[in-house]
């Protein structure tokens, strides 16, 4: 019987789309060598003890070794742990040791970080690079030794085994962990492929593009790519350790047709250059701001917009059937579906659903068959988190009469004036669009009337003035874009913006600063 | 926690797409309106004591009640069983004896049938149309009665629940059954409605397609439509009882985009108008003959081939990347890539892989995670086709080198001269090309020096000649279409040819016949 396993999915492309390429650096493989050599690295690792339940920390950027990797352990029915290296180097450890690591893979580039790292984790594996300290440390070596058949523990891995762990990147306090099953990974993943293909939508997807994820793995699997790919028998292109100028380069030589990003990325990728940019990308991660949705759409990227995140997996992408022009632009930037099987309500702080009429403010919260069972060892989050089988993600949105939903702000990110929300992603987008602006920021600022006030924080060029931007926000107000009262009461320009390690504006930071001064 | 289970879809659409329209007939609905009907059915079917794991006959063409009993009967954990009208009466009796039917549900137009049927399974209730003998056994009243929340136990049903039950309609021997679980059926359901949206093929499917599935519900829910439609929130309409006027009247006045039915629905559907038919179709249930596939592609038709059966759901679809003109018809007409998930193996007599050179013929063996444990009460016919895990197709095969299939026949429809396999459905594709020809079936004759001959069986207009049909078969033999020693050796010109109840040409009665004569 054929199970939803993350290695089926492997097996079933190195027999179906045998020679569909998988291309990494200068490495040119297909499913098919990706699969032997997954097959042969999953027996030297049996050989050496990774056992079912074992947790195995991968430290790398997207190469094709951590690729294969995945199907590698799960042939084991072990555990991986996508390790954030972008995390300060305590918190990095913490989390090795909180997810009880076993092993630790180390991909080339971070050489330097095996050293430190393994007393923690006691078994390290070298990815390529720099010179193992023992061949079974070798990576390559290991692939070398393996036998070309499964390991006989593969048969037995079932879907409701834990597959995969990994942490939030919380800006306050410690990370919290996750761990999902095959079947609640594999699920939550290929839905968002089966929402890409049902749907009108800007980054539709089929199984002949050619992909390439620029979503680390260390976020949820770059959202689920490394899965998606094979399961539809698409071309891989896995970007390494690269730069927007090299990822263009890669785009153009492999005629990669879709790519994921958070919008940080997009933005790099267009800044770049001033060519075409023929690409679908799915984005997300933070609200697009409709002046990079519209400087995007001019250069020929089409667009769409996915909600979600790491306690909940994906969820919701934006469609826009029907429509063409501005209004899909705008359309596709800032209002979601959620997936079949997924419900998403929009509750006020009572628990019952606010109105669907666009307007007023709620929490999301989400039920899903993916949704995981709470934080790893943190029943605390998990009781605040996860509630009678739904998921309160803490981000505000409203609901519209068809049934889209428009995520605003992380709650906790929102701005309370006289008791009533102000969405400082909205004001965001309106700055955004003013030509010069680089990035934005609105906070919320403690005022002893009004409890907290709106501030802009702005990156932009010098001849970005503050009545430029006034007589914007003030255009806004009479468009109905605004309320009057969302105006900012103080803009300031910086020369940057703080950023998380998962290329997010750091808000909580801004927040810290400004409130201070 | 969402659980896939047959209700949840229909719960999710009434609140995502809610006024969404199903249209049946006079009489038009929504996704709230088709919900808040089945919520009230299962809440009296709930008090009339359907429980849990009760088996419920439904005897209908497809109309909105078949399509909301469907969830009423999920809501209360019950198993539907779909019943084939068309088998002869004491076949269909001896159905709903071997099922174990408590109940029993007759649509409109099947009034005879509740007098005959009633003493076999005591509680008949009558959909509409004939006067019911009480209140409790008449649909609407039922449906008037009920509570507008769902029953208590909806909650409870898991998807590893039995929640579908129908027979096969074998021409030999008895019929076999097989009950599906809510996830076998709805996962094997909903990865039609994935491929179509993945692939490059022609039965393209989208959210914002209209459907009109006139595969009867009693073929594997006519191909698992009720439950691809509310899960992709597309508008369904449904044909009732209609002849293929009235589907062509439907299409045109619902905008009805999106198909299926089997290849001699779609000639029916061809006879009788010229205009353009600018469909979606999903077809299958036996080969797309050539000369058909041409035929409606000239008329705007965009098809796609699916393989599967009543006994392993759906297991591949024809695609078609890059290809354009007459290259694509043939492609999407006879050749298959498996679902994501499915493995198909070709494989022979002594159950190893066929060469995948397109020519070595093997019978097709199937896995998947929604094949059933067996068939119902036959571990003698449950033991000879599922096998370790595989299900043995019992159908003659090829595999090419880019890892499509191509399925050629039944086993038992198969020719085998001088120890060769003869694949009956090519010359078939060969002679259906010809102007004229309105059906045509290759079967097998005993002979005493090659064990099996072919024989062609043509029903034709009066201008095709015999000699007509030869040069057609010489040349295609010229075109290495077939083998020289497949040409029939005996040509028969009939009226019509006798069909099975599934609309497919009765070969068995034909061999019957043919080799009696």
């Amino acid at each position: 019987m054929q199970k939803l396993v993350a290695h089926a999915l492997l097996r079933d492309a190195a027999y179906q789309h045998t020679s569909t390429p998988v291309i990494s650096g200068q490495t040119m493989l297909t499913y098919a060598g990706i699969y032997e050599r997954a097959v042969r690295l999953a027996s030297s690792l049996h050989r050496l003890g990774i056992r079912p339940g074992t947790v195995v920390g991968v430290i790398d950027v997207n190469t094709y070794r951590y690729f294969e990797l995945h199907f590698a352990l799960s042939m084991l029915g072990a555990v991986i742990h996508t390790v954030n290296f972008r995390l300060p180097l305590d918190t990095l450890i913490w989390t090795l040791q909180h997810a009880k690591d076993e092993w630790l893979f180390i991909g080339e580039g971070f050489g330097d970080l095996s050293a430190t790292l393994a007393p923690v984790v006691g078994h390290v594996v070298q990815m390529g690079g720099a010179q193992a300290v023992s061949p079974d440390r070798d990576y390559e070596e290991l692939i070398r030794d393996g036998t070309d058949q499964e390991p006989d523990i593969a048969a037995s891995v079932d879907p409701s085994d834990p597959f995969s762990l990994f942490y939030t990147t919380g800006t306050t306090g410690r990370p919290k962990g996750i761990r999902y099953t095959h079947q609640q990974m594999l699920s939550g993943a290929l839905q968002i492929a089966h929402h890409l293909g049902l749907y009108d939508t800007g980054a539709h997807l089929s199984a002949h593009d050619v992909m390439m994820p620029l979503i680390p793995f260390f976020h949820i699997h770059g959202w689920g790519a490394p899965f998606i790919a094979p399961y539809i028998g698409a071309a891989l292109v896995l970007p390494e350790r690269s730069d927007p100028a090299a990822q263009r380069a890669l785009i153009h030589r492999h005629r990669v047709t879709w790519s994921n990003m958070v919008p940080t990325q997009l933005v790099m990728l267009l800044d770049g250059a001033a060519d075409p940019l023929p690409l679908k990308v799915l984005t997300g991660g933070s609200p697009l701001a409709s002046g990079l949705a519209h400087r995007a759409d001019s250069r020929g990227v089409r667009f769409s917009l996915i909600y979600g995140g790491s306690d909940q997996l994906g969820s919701a992408i934006s469609t826009a059937p029907g429509l063409s022009g501005e209004a899909r632009v705008n359309q596709l930037a800032s209002r979601v579906t959620p997936f079949p099987m997924v419900r998403m309500e929009i509750r006020d702080a009572a628990g019952q659903p606010v109105p669907a009429n666009g307007a007023s403010l709620g929490e999301a919260w989400i039920e899903s068959p993916w949704l995981p069972a709470g934080y790893v060892d943190n029943a605390e989050a998990s009781n605040r988190a996860y509630v009678d089988g739904w998921f309160r993600s803490g981000d505000l949105a409203v609901r519209y009469p068809d049934g889209r939903i428009a995520v605003m702000d992380r709650l906790n990110d929102a701005i309370k004036s006289g008791g009533e929300w102000i969405a400082g992603s909205t004001i965001e987008s309106v700055i955004s669009e003013i030509p010069g602006v680089h990035g934005v920021a609105v906070i919320g600022i403690a005022d002893a009337r009004w409890g907290e006030r709106p501030k802009a924080i702005i990156a932009a060029d010098r001849d970005v003035s503050t009545s430029l931007v006034q007589q914007a926000l003030n255009e806004a107000v009479q468009q109905g874009r605004l309320a009057k009262f969302w105006l900012p009461d103080t803009l300031q320009f910086v020369e940057t913006l703080p950023m998380t390690s998962a290329g997010k504006i750091n808000k909580a930071k801004l927040r810290e600063i400004h409130n201070e001064q």
